[in-house]
């Protein structure tokens, strides 16, 4: 019997707003305990070009220098954060803001610098995660709305994915409770057929996965999101689910429209 | 017995690296249950200058229109307030950052149009203050730090005095706490003497406070602090201390180094 929800919901839905509004009013309704893990959207890197401050990369990957730990820090921990609960409580949802750095819930470690210099980038050791904390606030009945940000411990904020977080909380909170992870993309789940939105695989489990992957029927978008899913649940997750961002709701039931893997 | 800290520090503490960084390890080290309430400081006029966003004011009095209630979310909900508390964290204080729209602790209503339009400017009606949420996070050995945000539980962040959060909370809290109200500003206390620093009036009450005034010892700028001061404590709070940033530690103590007001 599934007792919390760990959703994580991507920047796309984020810098949509009826997208948004949408899928906050079906948070809001789903019964139970429940966490939110919101990603950042473009309006950090809008913000930074207004500011001034050029996005940079390396072999691809977006380096958080100096400025742009400041810029994701304001543009992720407050206004997007800020708004989300604005909103959440507008739905009468009871939530409460936070990054990794409050009740200082995700300790991480700024990124070893290798071949590329990421600069503040945090990386989440699950076992750090104060998962005793976070269920004070579940015990309190109120529904945390993470930023993807942590902190080092040493009073530095850190970037970090927010799929990465949303795996870490659902690791950390699977000792207290039989957690489904969700997490929320721009399909209805993992398809049979790549370009038939119908053709959605309702339930992998190891088996089925070796067959779909021995059948070459998985592009390799969804490749690492199966095996991170695999991940979660050796760790201790009890459930992982991808699907639509407007099917949060249904997805939280026994009846899913995404895909269930477990 | 004071059992609970309410403590503002302003802006002017969070502008000063040096001074924020002091004030931020002697609050870090006050035992016992505390709050924290910050102001803003100038970053926001800053930040809104380098976005291109005027500062509007009316008679004076600064108009929080749509763009700046964006700009002070960002700034005050987040880089600021995520900033204090990783460096309380990293002083091994367990700093949670919040905004009245967090956990619904602080509904406010947006300031009526009179003849000043404020714009996105939250007035509180002490009473709707969520004390008990407030509480639940106070039992879990938090250390709530609010930002001078709230909301009007529609979906509308809004901007507060901080010195009025501060006082609500205080005043919601008493029900619960002993609490002493500790406002940190830029002199030592309540002055006999205004440019001597080491005239401080160590204690005040109703009967000192009507002879000081009758006597003319309290500048213009004192006197509104001590009427709130007076009206916080007639609405439950035990104590008032007026005192300097560097003090804070001190002026938790029974040996203040401001002025207690009860």
């Amino acid at each position: 019997m599934i007792d919390l929800f760990v959703i994580k919901v991507g920047g796309n839905v984020i810098d949509n707003p009826k997208l948004l509004e949408e899928f906050l009013r079906n948070f809001a309704a789903i019964k139970g305990k429940k966490i939110l893990i919101h990603g950042g959207g473009k309006i950090a890197t809008r913000m930074g070009d207004k500011l001034g401050i050029e996005s940079k990369y390396v072999n691809g990957r977006r380096i958080t220098d100096a400025e742009t730990i400041d810029v994701v820090t304001m543009v992720y921990g407050g206004l997007v954060n800020k708004q989300l609960v604005a909103k959440l409580q507008a739905n009468g949802c009871n939530a409460i803001g936070m990054t990794g750095a409050d009740a200082n819930i995700i300790p991480a470690v700024k990124r070893p610098v290798k071949e590329i210099d990421y600069g503040f980038v945090g990386d989440i050791n699950t076992e750090d995660v104060q998962g005793t904390s976070l269920k004070a606030l579940l015990e309190a009945n109120l529904v945390p709305v993470f930023a993807p940000l942590t902190h080092d411990g040493k009073g530095q904020m850190l970037n970090t994915n927010a799929d990465t977080i949303a795996s870490s909380l659902a690791i950390a909170l699977s000792k207290f409770y039989n957690v489904r992870l969700i997490y929320c993309f721009e399909k209805k789940g993992v398809l049979h057929s790549p370009d038939d939105d119908n053709s959605v695989i309702t339930l992998i489990d190891r088996m089925i996965y070796e067959e779909l992957k021995a059948d070459n029927v998985l592009t390799d978008g969804i490749l690492p999101k199966l095996e991170n899913a695999f991940a979660a649940i050796e760790s201790g997750v009890a459930e992982v689910l991808i699907g639509h961002a407007d099917d949060v709701q249904s997805n939280t039931t026994d009846t899913v429209a995404g895909t269930l893997i477990r």
